[in-house]
């Protein structure tokens, strides 16, 4: 489905133009066309991929989807691939981004996913002394508008990993902390695999041989990649803690069954020892001399509360109890 | 076993020959032979050897086989191995394919696996404009399949992981997890070693010194090479799954016994009452007063009764029963 | 909140100058302003940016805070972001200084953080031989400074850790000794992402392409670095023995509930001994001859003591007791 | 102990001599003389630095032995030390072999291992046109022999790990798994300790400034190469499956122990009933209706039949027997 | 503490001088100056940073001490810090030595150690073709003596690990195995921390960019980079080995806690069984038969060894006792 097509130049935008009238500003030598595409059909590639001469690799990639994120040379042209995570109430719904980027072209595919990218388009339009560095900036302002929504999502993560974190001394609450960390850490992968391999394939944008079309840019570029490293070492952060927090969870529930382990013993003891006693003097032996003893009842009770009593004493000195 | 034997020429197919003709067409400059041979005995390795003035260790690693994937140069010539790798119901058949490319030849070799590849010389056949790159581009059609042949295994393992990851926190699921875990842990190490070094030796190819072989088709081997990476990333991810799973199902088993033990404690507390109140009162001291009392008995009942319902009311307030 | 603003030529302060009066100096080949604030708002930064052409990028990410550590190069100016971690009590607060330093300015925005850098601006006062190298000697000067505080902070970390050690191998401690790691794994981490950063980014302007504002302070540079690596070694050997720690703790759990286990069946075996003999002669046979016999009850007695005494000593000998 | 000492011209073999004779044969320009020996003397190794003008540090290394596996460059000649690991029984016998090789010599040391390299020495005089070559030959196919008897080492250890991975889910077999893998464990270390350095050191001698001795025979240098990376990666392939091995084996533990706790809970949980019954029945109240009851002792009997037989009911649904 | 300071020249020693000497010998083309110290008060490092020009920070970082071990170059002049690591019975001794190196001048100052390096200076004595390479000779031989202070203290931790390793099957040993695996690994990161830097520092002594200090006796450092290898090796698996032994560790305690669990199992099923049939007879109901019965009570206890005699050969085939 088409969202917008327009063209611009010397950093302000010329007019809306139809599919077909293209080929018309492609050739302007200080022209480039900005088409926006949303799960694209194989047909709108194919006409996209005839105006621009797009390489038959790159429309397998954007058609295929589900592609690694990346940044490839197409000769004088590059093909970015980046996936687009947003928060979808506790899921994290992942869409897919492609934009394919010529001296004079723009195109942007966007799958799965519900954000546009309108803001992006304002955001050039309102710097026209940027904007006159042609597609390459354009293509700077999607990253940069990809990249920036990863924040909000590492921030929810943060969050959730900190109140799992004030749960994780609870006690009983073992079973729900592993839940919810095994949930997170899901989730965390998932952000995982969406900036590691941008945050490569930038930093090859921004560092040895630069392609042409980013020569411009670099400095905005380069903010982009310090962006991403900002993220992937918070993604790093949250992984390794909660990696810990899953070892820690388990020395607490084996530290927890320690502890009712330790008062288990301590009471089968205390009763086992009243049951002895009561067992003995529940014996069918005639001559037991303390069963006709007047006091041998009390007695009997007083040894086996004095003996459950020391039991009860010596085990709360033992912190069994 | 020999599968096939044609001549190319000009990105379009001659004629299929025999071997003894080889000799004729591989002198001719413009044109390359292509054979196909399928767990080839060591008379026919020797036979093609001769042919193609095959280098010596490059036979000696094909004839011996379970070679680690490569892809060798030999002077002017590329000797490449990869794994087969077959879903094959519940087990993984892993296979060979050598293959010898020189200036005017391509030689298969394919072991230990039940797909041919047929379907990629169809494929070089339709593609007559990229045919003609010779034998460098029918070495990437071989590339492309075998990689291609992995996404469904790798997606097997994915699915496999996910059906495991709902039962992990269901109840007494433990033992079967761990078992499945671990038997999807060996499937994707042995996917693992059919990718990583793949990866590598074919990163190798479209980066640094190109061989001249693969110089007009470096577009396409860096799309295998992306190919390889997604499986690759997907592989970690999986291993990097499993191994939270197993602790995490370490930690659900240590959760389930506390709870036992708790149930166990509770229970065992409130009987053992009883049996104490019930021994006291089975004593055979004949100064027991209460025996005497008429009520005696509905009261030991009340006190017993009611012991174990105080107890019962502390175990659950403290979330043991 | 502007802290002070003065020049310097030739090693040495010229005057304190209000924000004003900055254009005048900064255009002096030989002179450089430096100017600290504090929590600064955005309108200062816009002022400051104005006066000193900073670059947008680096005045937003100032104005953003939370950043990752860096340093940056805007053309012939370095834009450095560095946290600030002081000890709080039992807490960490990080804090973070932002500097500009460009041939003729110097400005360092601090914030949330409690300890100037009014001591800074004195060391340097008093080295005028190396103040000569203008504001790059500067720039060292502050990161030497935010450098040497990290310094107290891994200590007093190292000593919690070996507070902590000591206790690892004490009865009973297991489940604070986990707190208290987790806890200091915490800080180690917020450390470990001030450090670590730093430690790249500085080792950047010591080799490789120097920018020239750091050229003639190479070795000061480098001495620094060298403490950051010596505060990373740190970092990481306490890392490496918190994990080791918490496998430690998790054994010692293990170990002590095998004991109270041993300890439970031992005595749970001795009393059940004693109550199965007890509930036997209390069974109302008619001909259970012993029970007439005059010794009966000594014997069973003795029969009783004799049976506990020998589990006593095998359980004692097997060492569950 | 001498083993043999021996000329070569032109790829074939000349004569055997003398150690005496050695300085005649090693001046001439296109000869070169092999000397092997076993367990060689302080002495022997002196004796032969003359001959060879060997430099004190490769002595010294060859004469205390235990050295870590290298190729070191001296000036014109290559001084390497490989680990010789074969299997003795149920243990890793490792030896070493130290090589020192230049223009005109090779002398191979062989120390603490049972196979010879007699075997090496008619492999090369078999294949004249290779060792034309010279000593770099020789060099090769020493380490080509020594790392192809790694081969049948990791095929014996492969198969050990397969033994041990078919008991992982046997009942009872956790102590000897653990006991097994630990045992696989240290010899796997053994043989990366051999494997990885040379590994490293081989490939330096492949790659980068080649040394004059091997600069005819990278091929089959390189071919070596490629197997140590075979035998490096099912090193490590089995190292990793031990560590998972291990956690599983924990796991397995942990479940079986659970199921343990599970039946001990349900019986104790029926006797506990079926006692306090008894218990109550067993007092000696004088007013308890039902024991005049003349069908008291069967009801009595058939309460506690049915409470055990309705708690044995519930554990088996709740799958705790 | 001054311990002696000498001239040498050519390769041999000229004579012993006061330190106020040192200024005449040190301005000498072909001599160099050769003085250590011990624990140097900074009064006496002030004195050498006047008489060799000492860089400032390199005099700071002697005098603080607790330097990560490093080799750095300052100008024409290399300053080394190299940690001490001595077997001081139980415990790790950790010293440190700094060599300030320059055309005329060594001065090493050795703190917090008890052994000298007498023996390095006779060492250099004796080998007057080596010294007269001059002071980088000497740098080498303190490194090359400090490096071979290492193997004593790994082989002692290496022993130390095989005791232990003796004793991981043994039962009854945890607590003892993890305080010792828990001791050893804090002595092993100790010595890690001596070695791994220093490797690296070494390391760049004899690649890339060679100082020329050290120009003419390459081979003699990269003997010593080669033994800082071969410990370093040593120390990873150590420490590999250590984490190993603690993962089994834990598993050991667990199946030992597995198999008590089965025998309390066991003997509470069989003790139950006896107490729940006494129970049963020793009821009061007047209708017991049985009880009447002359052979009732030999019955009764016919009923109950067989039964516990049947639940003792279940549970022994079952592998629970
Ligand atoms: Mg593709
Ligand atoms: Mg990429
Ligand atoms: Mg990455
Ligand atoms: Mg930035
Ligand atoms: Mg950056
Ligand atoms: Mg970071
Ligand atoms: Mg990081
Ligand atoms: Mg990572
Ligand atoms: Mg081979
Ligand atoms: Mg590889
Ligand atoms: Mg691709
Ligand atoms: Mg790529
Ligand atoms: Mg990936
Ligand atoms: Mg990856
Ligand atoms: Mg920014
Ligand atoms: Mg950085
Ligand atoms: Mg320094
Ligand atoms: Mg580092
Ligand atoms: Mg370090
Ligand atoms: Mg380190
Ligand atoms: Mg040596
Ligand atoms: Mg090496
Ligand atoms: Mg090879
Ligand atoms: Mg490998
Ligand atoms: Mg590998
Ligand atoms: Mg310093
Ligand atoms: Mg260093
Ligand atoms: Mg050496
Ligand atoms: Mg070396
Ligand atoms: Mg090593
Ligand atoms: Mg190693």
């Amino acid at each position: 489905m088409l969202i917008n097509c327009s063209t611009y130049q010397e950093g302000a935008k010329l007019n809306d133009i139809p599919i077909s009238a293209i080929s018309d500003f492609v050739s302007r030598p200080d022209c480039f066309v900005w088409v926006a595409l949303r799960d694209a059909s194989d047909a709108e590639l194919a006409e996209m991929q005839a105006e621009f001469g797009l390489h038959e690799l790159a429309v397998e990639d954007a058609s295929h989807g589900h592609q690694r994120p990346k940044i490839e040379e197409y000769g004088e042209s590059l093909f970015a691939v980046m996936h687009l995570v947003e928060l979808d109430g506790e899921e994290l719904n992942v869409g897919e981004v492609n934009v394919f980027v010529g001296k004079n072209y723009v195109l942007s595919v966007r799958n799965r996913s519900r954000h546009g990218f309108l803001g992006v388009r304002e955001r050039c339009e309102r710097e026209p002394e940027l904007l006159r560095h042609g597609s390459g900036f354009v293509l700077y302002a999607l990253l940069d508008a990809v990249v920036d929504r990863y924040f909000p999502v590492i921030d929810a993560l943060e969050s959730e990993l900190e109140r799992v974190e004030e749960q994780i001394f609870a006690k009983g609450a073992a079973r729900s902390n592993i839940e919810r960390l095994y949930e997170l850490k899901r989730k965390v992968t998932t952000l995982k695999h969406a900036v590691a391999p941008l945050m490569e394939a930038a930093g090859k944008l921004t560092s040895g041989r630069i392609h042409h079309l980013c020569a411009e840019t670099q400095t905005y570029f380069r903010d982009v990649v310090d962006h991403l490293y900002r993220i992937n070492g918070s993604v790093d952060a949250i992984r390794d803690t909660i990696s810990t927090a899953i070892q820690v969870n388990l020395s607490l529930v084996t530290i927890e069954e320690n502890e009712v382990n330790k008062r288990l013993a301590a009471w089968a003891g205390i009763f086992a020892a009243a049951t002895a006693f009561a067992g003995i003097w529940g014996m069918n032996f005639t001559h037991m001399p303390e069963l006709q003893w007047e006091y041998g009842y009390p007695a009997a009770l007083a040894v086996i509360a004095s003996t459950c009593g020391f039991l009860y004493y010596r085990f709360k000195r033992a912190g069994w109890l």
